[in-house]
């Protein structure tokens, strides 16, 4: 345990309004202290800490000047909001972060009043906003009440669609709303795309001083043009109709670059802004992500999410791993694969670290594509690689496909494109929590018209799978794994390029069938050894493919057991349900056949070990092992003679 | 039959390659000639009208100057690529535009080389075109080579948050790849939303004339700086660097607005760009919808899609109508509810009218927010103003719904906030084809934790759940209903609110159990007459809701027949999933039932009339009765004694 960093002035703030009473100056002051605050919760819970040291001072600013919960200050992401939880009434819980009946690493309506909306996926705020925003007008009422609507969206979020989407609408809407653009130049990753390149222009270009001056005397920006000489006003209306930036082209008042750790900055502009503001206005804002912890400032992901670490030496206490990541199995496979093909390409939606791909590109840069927050256009945009002869791996997290669904049916199965689905994070995956679970993508791949959808049982059979994606080439292909260490088998030397449609037995036995879709076959094996010591031993079979099914093996393991199970990390929809159909659709069930589809429950599970929620999810070897007793336990009743 | 026009020039045509020979004056006397036979054309086959005569004279000069099917020419939406067709080889089919057997009414791979990406969805030729530029620069290899990728878009399309990623990924690539901005300041309806606004100013502000003669001399604008005075580099780094057009912002060389009707505009800048580009090119042309047919310009939605037509009058030779449809019941119905309930606002994404908000829209501006081609957004917004405690029916159709799939996972369900999400175009919807199927939504829906999904049987059920979804106010609901007329019955005077998770009976009868869910009930009924014919009475009971399912009803229907049939209009995945899981978890095929669950084939079916579809997906009442006898007929053999 690190020695609690000394914080007098935070210590007298229980809620936001007690920042009314402070002076300028002890805000700023009350800013450091949140700073070492923040700095000494994370240490012992690890997390999201970058984020949050870049707005330390935008957080007190912002809790100085508008009045939460009445005003909705909406956090994109939400894992830079551990200040705003520390002070808004929640830093007697800030060392529960991300831990089972915790904090949530995110902003969550259900924790706080003081969350108004939740966030974890990126580019939500300014939609959020606008729509509160939209409510307060029209005499909404919730609780808390309906004030002002602030998004704080950093400049990797705003590379996303739905930011832009959002913009468009509110800069039509013209409604009284305040976006705080959070540059700190970074998302979790270094940001890509012109809207990055562009950012940085604002402020590296000539006009700098020009619009910062602005900035800092900042009336004349605002649409106040009683105010404003003729040829000011001229000059505004010019900006706006074919120049100025582009967010006053998408209807915004721009103002800025600020220097969001300045108080001096922030405290006057967010005052002008909240006294007259009339319609949407865009704040500039340049931070430092992990502002004021040299470790982080000084890291290349600027510390982004930590393990637990010693504040004094910033040294991290990483867990020992004792196999390899699926992630980063996938990736060297890639890599391999990469030097064989020269068709291989690799598209990341801005997490080339998270999915593996860091090392493809640094060893193939023209063959990776780091397309920014931008899933819809990920895939569209692979889809269209494929139609051009490359062979495109398009890898996302499980609840990030969600975001280019649509593209997924049009562009690529419509057209039967072989695009291959990395989909990583498939599962429960912990810490994240609900927002992050990969629960849906089993249902949501698996009823698309030609598509192939694997999942892998352990590391070796991702490998497998790896090779067997870009082997394949007859239409699209998706193959999941979860977060986190493998089981520890061994690496194959050479990989196999599996046979598509076809699973693999794993152990022959009796009465009970156990069909196992992905690494839930670990659990499964641990079920049958606890079977078996009572006797029962279970037929065990993986199935390897969700998408096509393995016909010959499903209807021989129902033909020869009383029991069948099948087991996969989804919610119902998927592999179970398509199981059921073709048992169905064969007249298995017309004559008798003890089918159970273990799935994941009908709930949003919080933030825990992925064990533990798997737990909760009742798909443990435990849980197995009692749903083959139950079923049997009625199955004796009426066989018992047998 | 209309009289054929005259057209010599276009008769000596069958190639793109054929326009090479031809003079200017001719490539404009062409176009004069394409725009005729497109009206001709559509006058006999219905369809969408307005956008390809917008593009006729570009259509002509893309063709002159580049080189298709090397040139990749991407058409957004597709629906505007009539011409197209006409122009590449599939004139002698174009009078067979959106029929069974015939040509797609948008553009399609399985078609035709020249169509080198499918597009039906909007927004999708910007990622479309870069993914054939890099593949280009990769060596990539694909039927008909590999040249330029050139995009045409729509502003509305312009307005959806993909086209912007596209963009900003383009910018950031800096490939040489050419976007088409085709402004003719209407999507379907006329465009919202900033971007829009922005456009309109791009040609109506002080700067117009400049930057017009800049395109028209164009060579200015083009990254050759050698070639450009310092004064005007230094004009040009800047207005990139900090101004400029948003196009530019984000990293394009911006050329235009001209006139896109104009031969003498279109054709040397295409030449020029086509001579010189080196990175991305976007090209503003200012177009008129419906352009050249006085009956299209003249009207309100300037014949986005029509009927069949008299050439000589304009009119429109409309089905005669037998009852409403099922979108104008809902329109109806939430404008009746509005009246009485101030807190129910709609959302639409650019559809008013297809959505039958447009009455509401009439009715209640303030309470109508048309958030233009932003379905992602749409259902953050939507999540934001039910946080802020208004009752939003979010109205999309069933496959659009597919691009906000990741906000109803994460913004909608994850919060359990209770938006309210008419789903249109459920099911399979004609002559759009497969693109435009409804067919996964109550899959993807269904296993979100805490959503309510329902599908009306009926207009009077439609009804019913309108003012159900308006009631329920615990979490988020959903209601799906077909595109096209009801089946008749009459609309009841006031609207009952239904029990969540309570379905109805409609016929007690015996051994067979058919449960249907949505208007497939119609052709359950047909089945039940043909089989009460031959002395089978089936039972039939309408689920109305997929979640929460009515456990009790599925039991009692599952205990009291030998057979239980469901019947949707969805993939697998969806009600028979959950029906089946039911069953499973509930001990019932332990014993034996004859369960099958009839759903959508795993096939992509193009377009043809519903039924025609309907009946290649084996759902028609025929395919009920078969499906009955086949499964008695199997139960016979066992039960003939019985």
């Amino acid at each position: 345990m690190t020695t609690r960093p000394d914080t007098p002035l935070l210590d007298r703030v229980h809620k936001p309004e007690d920042l009314k009473q402070l002076s300028d100056a002890q805000l700023s002051r009350l800013a450091h202290e949140l700073r070492l605050e923040t700095i000494s919760a994370v240490s012992e819970t690890g997390g999201h800490l970058g984020a949050g040291l870049g707005v330390v001072e935008l957080t007190v600013a912002l809790h100085a000047v508008f009045n939460a919960p009445r005003d909705k200050l909406i956090w994109d992401v939400g894992h830079q909001a551990y200040p705003h939880k520390i002070l808004t009434g929640r830093r007697d819980r800030i060392r529960t972060l991300r831990q089972k009946d915790g904090l949530s690493g995110f902003t969550k309506r259900s924790e706080s009043v003081f969350d108004p909306f939740g966030t974890a996926h990126s580019s939500t705020s300014i939609s959020a906003a606008l729509g509160f925003a939209v409510a307060r007008d029209l005499g909404g009422q919730c609780e808390g009440g309906l004030g002002d609507a602030v998004a704080v969206i950093g400049d990797g979020a705003m590379s996303a669609g739905m930011a832009y989407e959002a913009m468009n609408n509110a800069g039509a809407l013209n409604r009284r709303l305040i976006v705080i653009l959070n540059d700190n130049d970074m998302s979790i990753a270094p940001p890509v795309g012109a809207m990055s390149t562009y950012l940085s222009q604002l402020y590296a270009g000539e006009s700098f001083q020009e619009l910062r001056s602005a900035a800092l005397g900042a009336f004349s920006l605002l649409p106040k043009p009683v105010q404003l000489g003729a040829e000011r006003a001229r000059e505004i209306f010019k900006s706006v109709t074919v120049g100025g930036t582009l967010f006053e082209q998408l209807g915004f008042n721009y103002i800025g670059p600020i220097d969001g750790h300045d108080m001096d900055q922030l405290l006057p502009v967010l005052r002008m802004v909240q006294e007259r503001a009339t319609g949407p206005v865009l704040i500039h804002a340049v931070t430092k992500k992990g502002k004021g912890f040299a470790p982080a400032e000084n890291s290349k992901d600027k510390w982004h999410a930590t393990a637990k670490f010693d504040v004094a030496t910033g040294k991290q206490r990483k867990a020992v791993s004792n196999a390899p990541t699926y992630t980063s199995v996938f990736g060297q496979t890639l890599v391999e694969l990469a030097a064989e093909d020269d068709r291989i390409v690799a598209v990341t939606a801005a997490m080339p670290e998270g999915t593996g791909l860091s090392l493809f590109e640094t060893r193939y840069p023209s063959r990776c594509f780091d397309v920014a927050i931008a899933e819809q256009h990920a895939v569209t945009f692979s889809a269209a690689l494929a139609a051009g002869g490359m062979k495109p791996f398009c890898a996302l997290y499980s609840t990030f496909l969600q975001r280019g669904y649509d593209q997924i049916v049009h562009d690529v199965a419509i057209q039967g494109l072989p695009v291959r689905f990395p989909i990583d994070r498939a599962g429960l995956v912990g810490a994240d929590g609900a927002t992050h679970a990969g629960a849906f993508d089993i249902a949501f791949m698996t009823n698309l018209p030609g598509m192939v959808v694997m999942a892998a049982a352990d590391e070796a059979e991702l490998k497998h799978m790896t090779v067997t994606a870009a082997a394949y080439d007859d239409g699209p292909i998706a193959f999941r794994y979860p977060r986190g260490e493998g089981v520890g088998v061994d690496l194959p030397e050479s990989s196999e390029v599996l046979e598509i449609g076809k699973g693999r037995m794993i152990q022959e036995g009796a009465r009970v069938a156990l069909l196992s879709f992905g690494t839930r076959l670990e659990e499964v094996q641990k079920a049958s050894e606890a079977l078996s010591a009572k006797g029962i031993t279970p037929t065990i079979a993986d199935a390897r493919f969700a998408k096509p099914l393995d016909k010959e093996l499903i209807l021989t393991l129902a033909q020869n057991h009383e029991v069948l199970i099948t087991i996969e990390e989804g919610a119902v929809g998927g592999f179970g349900s398509h199981v059921a159909q073709l048992l169905a659709e064969e007249a298995i069930f017309d004559t008798g056949l003890k089918f159970r589809s273990m799935v994941l429950p009908d709930t949003f599970i919080n933030q825990s070990t992925p064990a533990d929620m798997y737990a909760q999810a009742e798909l443990n070897a435990e849980h197995i092992e009692a749903k083959v007793l139950d079923v049997l336990g009625v199955a004796q009743i009426g066989s018992k003679s047998a």
